[in-house]
């Protein structure tokens, strides 16, 4: 056998020796080969900075011309749609991972140091925003399923009182849950995303409201009804909020699924491709958004009523009825800017589809 | 001027054309670049897989040749020698970049998702540990200023009774505190530490325990002495924790800039260099440790005690003291481990100093 005519000492030694060469030449290649990435990583992006200031320098250029007639409109519009097709491969291709990304948030470093999240393959960004897509998923159901089945065992069970446990171990499910959106809210966006800072902002606020409500005492049995109406109010807006997050997932995925068929597709395509498919949802999602901020607020200010009204007087009464109120008119001006700007969009793009073709 | 010079719209046509041409270059350089370094990355991968388990097979063939008395020992001694040195090339230098990490644990995919938190660079990765090191030294100060505040201002101005308020702030600030390390401990071992697993599992029941003291009522004016002995223990015991956090850091952050001030050096050496340094302070160190953890214990079973001759009789009191118990024994059992692998490092290094050169 193999094996035994090795077992000679000279063998093992001579076979020791060969390692220790390979361990030292590895070593070599492997230094070798980061120390070339880097360079050529470093090429790379000044290559992709210098094509982006470009395009905006040409940019800033056509409008002026257009501004002061020196152009031919149909020219114009041709040539912007040309530095836009640029900008898009810029952004959206391969060449999006030379560019230098959003600085990343003092709540990232806050959390993980000085660690770099960005992916640098666009697969794997892309398999970072699907799986945060079914975490929202997962979380939206336990969003409905959670409160309801409180609400549900306070009128069957519990006599119209809630217990503490049940209700704090949500609070702490919710600081978690909140916590972990932020983070990877965050996350999304150091690799590339577009998504609104309010949103972020938003998950802030969840964050402390929950950690300020696990301190706030709900229990006493003699008038439990009035002290703890706010805690029921809610959960009531907690379980729409995960319908709304139910429907809200299944119009982003819509859109993320278009993006990945379409592939190296330009962002035009995949923003039209998109709104065709999804129209009609948003007709539900919307309303039905505007009716859980206007609860949202709703709930803010009955919060306060019942703080200055005086029946239940703890700063965390306060403290969280002005965060309700905070998110709801948050939640409302971002909602309707972002419909603004989808419309904006879409009636710039009907305009130039309208027009001959070139 | 030039600006003017370009002004003319077929100039600008021509720029739009070039930049477009640029950004299709870039978009095909960059794609080539990419799949080519996934393509070396694997070379480079399988190359570190095969002699890692090269220098496994051979070790285990030493270790058979020298109990069956086929080899002279001296030569095995060498070789021992050698296949060490392979090891240490493999495993702290360039060519651990390539080496499958440690799998990423739950706790960071049920934050952050399934982004890849490994730096490829080694100095990015010292940077990391560096900055976790001075993140342990600011909340090491916190440690020992924030409960001094909380106990000096308890009996200044308080009349020996604790506010809610204050104290629920520092249990809030201990959960975001302890979160933050079981995060950034987490990332560490995937960048390559030998943190022991246990201290991470520590910071786990550490952020447990924040989180349902949080919950846990201590305001009650009639007899809060009794009430709050609990809260006043672990005051004075996270005091003490944050003098031997501070000892600790500086013991850590000895070994680290050895390790960084050797550079390739092998890890060995590293090891001589830093026991030299830094073996008085040991000896300051592990004697407050245990002394800490016998509290720790101690103010466990006082929290026990308490809640069983029925005191208080909340569940948050006797899950708190139970934590306690368990951290106290976990922390008292991995030090001793940590300190008994380090004298038979020692011992063994001792030996193969006495030992004439080969």
């Amino acid at each position: 056998m193999e094996n035994s005519a090795e077992q000679s000492p000279q063998k093992v030694e001579e076979e020791v020796g060969r390692v220790v060469e390979l361990a030292k030449e590895l070593q070599d290649s492997a230094s070798t080969y980061i120390s070339r990435t880097f360079s050529d990583e470093n090429s790379l992006r000044q290559r992709a900075l210098s094509l982006e200031s470009s395009v905006r320098r040409l940019r800033s250029l056509l409008d002026s011309l257009l501004s002061n007639k020196l152009i031919d409109p149909k020219l114009a519009d041709k040539l912007d749609d040309d530095l836009q097709r640029a900008r898009c491969l810029l952004h959206d291709g391969d060449a999006a991972t030379f560019l230098p990304s959003k600085p990343q948030a003092a709540f990232l470093r806050m959390f993980l140091g000085p660690i770099n999240v960005r992916a640098s393959r666009k697969d794997v960004q892309l398999k970072v925003k699907e799986e945060y897509n079914s975490y929202r998923d997962r979380t939206a159901l336990l969003f409905l399923i959670f409160p309801a089945t409180l609400l549900i065992l306070r009128s069957w069970i519990w006599n119209g009182c809630f217990p503490t446990f049940p209700v704090q171990l949500y609070q702490a499910w919710l600081l978690f849950l909140y916590t972990g959106l932020a983070l990877r809210e965050n996350i999304l966006r150091v690799n590339g995303s577009d998504i609104r800072l309010w949103w972020i902002y938003h998950h802030y606020c969840a964050m402390i409201m929950a950690l300020v409500s696990l301190t706030w005492e709900i229990k006493g049995q003699p008038n439990c009804a009035q002290k703890q109406k706010g805690v029921q109010l809610f959960l009531q807006w907690a379980m729409m909020q995960g319908v709304a997050m139910l429907l809200q997932n299944r119009y982003q995925r819509q859109r993320l699924y278009t993006r990945i068929a379409l592939g190296k597709a330009k962002r035009m395509d995949v923003v039209w491709g998109e709104t065709a498919g999804v129209d009609g949802q948003l007709w539900l999602l919307c309303p039905l958004l505007f009716i859980l901020q206007g609860f949202e607020a709703y709930v803010g200010f009955l919060l306060l009523k019942t703080a200055f009204v005086g029946v239940v007087s703890e700063w965390q009464v306060i403290f969280c009825g002005v965060l309700f109120v905070v998110m709801a008119v948050g939640n409302f001006t971002n909602t309707v800017e972002t419909l603004m700007a989808k419309s904006r969009f879409k009636a710039k793009m009907k305009r130039s589809k309208s027009k001959p073709e070139l």
